[in-house]
């Protein structure tokens, strides 16, 4: 049985493409990995604050959670 | 030919179990996977810096700099 990966985030779009990389380097065979977008599906919160996210973008591995800070570049806001 | 994944971290033990989940998370057949403690090969700092890292740990995919915040329980340190 594959473990679970989600990945939660807000929509900013300057990590979008960030993300993207980050997700296709997980592992498909060990991983299902789901996307949240907890600005538009809030009825996920609940769950995400019960894992210990305490800022997105984040990234759950079977549980457990790691915050991720693409810093994105100020010529990416430009 | 595979991508290059590399993970800067400074040894902090309470982390070192949740980073190799991480790193156990990447697809293989994608990245080859290098470890670089920076406190003690200090040689790659300027590499690092020049990557854009900021703070470890971090997960440079492809030359994209991640930094990665656990975020240590304060139950860990007891």
């Amino acid at each position: 049985m594959k473990d679970k990966a989600v990945f939660y985030h807000a929509g900013c779009p300057v990590c979008v493409e960030a993300e993207h990389q980050m997700l296709a380097a997980l592992d498909r065979n060990r991983y299902d990995v789901e996307v949240v977008h907890l600005g538009t599906d809030k009825r996920r919160l609940s769950e995400a604050e019960r894992l210990g996210v305490k800022s997105v973008p984040a990234l759950a591995l079977d549980g457990r959670v790691f915050h991720i800070n693409f810093g994105a570049k100020l010529d990416a806001l430009r």
